[in-house]
């Protein structure tokens, strides 16, 4: 799905990456794809998708929720040989991508390469960020949005939410002051509603999350608790 | 297409690496690679292409010639995003992966690692190189191929096999030294059947091509003039 | 000569980046320090040097200016093989380090982590930066200098202070805004007096240069003339 | 100390790599320095030492022992920032460095270009590999000498010569068999003598290690001990 001129995304929103895992290569990625659509539109709630990387063109087009690359390269189209650009991004039909992931870190020049590039072309980016100062750094930048992820929760079912919730509050506050459009997204260790719920409390825009629902034994039933925690 | 087990690709083979070009992005790389099959069937030649990655698996499901990934990362599956696993590639229909093209170059470990997984998955590595030197070090770590490219001819439009036949030949001798199975490609300014025949009378077992094609005003055209110098 | 607790570096001040030249390698390079030395002295004003890595240790205790690393890796002592540490660039007698070169940028959660245990070592980070936003989100990670340097004038000698003047004067203004304690300091092309008194004059704490010294056919002619525009 | 045209280390040879350790900075890397030289000379052994690389040119200047940097970037001398060139080693009075160390890998291309520079400039190169087959590949591009070190019991205290001897002894054949002028060494968990004759007996020209000496209680007393199994 595209998303058309100027638009945002519905918040709050879920964004679940499906990273490099076994459970979501292939047809299994598409599965979990069709998940987020089927919980999204029982639900009537707001889930964006990370597919992997080389299934994102054919995922973005037989779903209708928002994909999102998991990573993008700061690079112009070209010779440029396995490098994902932002042009590309458009054309798989996705709507924007991931930036400087804690797994796959970015120099500060080519973040800001990326987002004003991605505005552009009226694409969103989600900056990752690891604590309450790089979240303010890249505020600066004006993406549409900061996710912030604590590295040592990430993986661990501890939600950030939960167990650091000064980080989401400080880091929503920080942020919104810098720029008060930014949206604030959180993450590392959200597995529940519960844990959703907590982050929005303390002024989330929503959560991005792995792990939580990629590994889950039912992966939709692990979506229809995370839903229950948005509102 | 997926190869079977323990398969090669037919030789003389032609390899179109799509890039991150404009015209190889979305539609257009699918419409390549459609020309790709076509003449690769209306010709009976060996053609194989390497689409955009967010594309990979689109296209890998809607033509029936060889396809590559540009480009793979040497991880395991797992807590990964943004990169790309040789299980992702296998899942994604593709035979095989790019490994460190001049615009994209790899640790030495990382480039073991690769070929070593990738033959036990079934997949096929084509390695790029820069020299001779380099060409005999990554054969001694066993891959599908090697694909010797100058950088310094890479784009020109001037063809290594024209321009620099010496690197081309002493490239297959010294590689089927170390490995006779080894197949060998050589890339750089290749644009038309003279090229491609030159290339194959050093004893290439193909060519490793991109803009010559891509930027073609008539791609197809352009690749019916390749295919007539591969026998 | 290593600054005490709290100290910071007189400004204005000239940084002299010595960089990988030839002309400032070895003795050369410590030849530069002690010109560096000289002018300082005699004309009772404020200049830094970076010499060339390997020679850190040895010219740092050879002069008594405020020497800087080129670069410092984020990392933690210990078993790391060829990278330098904040701990190893004070024990070599140091006061800070760039980071972030124009030529040797850095990952932005890398930035934040030099920042924070530079200042906990009492050691000055001057990070270098492309542009006005960039500058302002580097100033949100509080470091003891940000240094503004479009890319596409280093080494030009047509100075930023002169050819770009909005720049300088907007990065002084954003970053002070953020921080006020922050130095400012610009770069690129930066040549001779001239090119420093409009530097200051846009409210710039000092320059950081290279090739205006290290490759003038007359190095100390070179710094005397820059050091006429600092008041 | 800088060996003349030509010259090669006295074998069998101990490298140390002084790595990053709070214990081999400053003041404290040229003491170990210092102790590497008393004990070279009191036993008639070769050693070398790799301080950290600010230091280098300093403790260069102040043993007679040879010196290697830890790594080399594949630079030329220029506009480059921080980074480390083969001609600022031989000016800081080294006579080569390590490479591809697996704390600091290299990419393939990259270590043919240092390699080979570093010949025609009379410097010598220690590339480190991880296991046979990457040791057979770096062999081709005619190194002074491969260290073969199992990343895995890299600073176990556990020492490859006697817990995987199987692959000393294979790299020492492979190698050999690739170019037999190539010096072997190995590393990875040495601790003392009967490691260091263990490696000998099993062909190769001498061992690298670090953590053995730089964190043992009594450097010298470790040294002293290992030196045993030269012989």
């Amino acid at each position: 799905m595209r998303l058309g001129l100027g638009m945002r995304l519905k918040t709050p929103v879920i964004v679940l990456n499906e990273k490099a895992y076994v459970e979501s290569a292939g047809k299994k990625g598409l599965e979990l794809a069709k998940i987020c659509e089927e919980v999204a539109v029982e639900h009537g709630v707001s889930i964006a998708i990370c597919p992997q990387q080389l299934e994102l063109a054919k995922i973005a087009s037989l779903v209708k929720i928002p994909c999102f690359a998991q990573h993008v390269d700061a690079v112009e189209p070209g010779s440029q040989t396995g490098f994902v650009t932002l042009e590309s991004i458009k054309e798989a039909g996705a709507v924007g991508s991931l930036v400087n992931h804690s797994e796959h870190r970015l120099k500060i020049a080519d973040i800001d390469f990326i987002v004003t590039k991605a505005a552009s072309l009226d694409l969103l980016t989600i900056v990752c960020t690891n604590n309450i100062a790089v979240s303010k750094a890249v505020a600066e930048l004006k993406p549409y949005a900061v996710a912030v992820e604590p590295p040592e929760l990430i993986g661990t079912g501890r939600a950030v939410s939960k167990v650091d919730p000064a980080i989401v509050a400080n880091t929503v506050k920080e942020v919104k002051r810098v720029d008060e459009e930014c949206v604030v997204l959180c993450g590392a260790g959200v597995t529940n509603g519960e844990d959703v719920r907590a982050a929005i409390e303390l002024g989330a825009d929503g959560v991005l999350l792995a792990s939580g629902v990629v590994k889950a034994k039912d992966p939709k039933a692990a979506l229809v608790d995370l839903v229950s925690g948005l509102g």
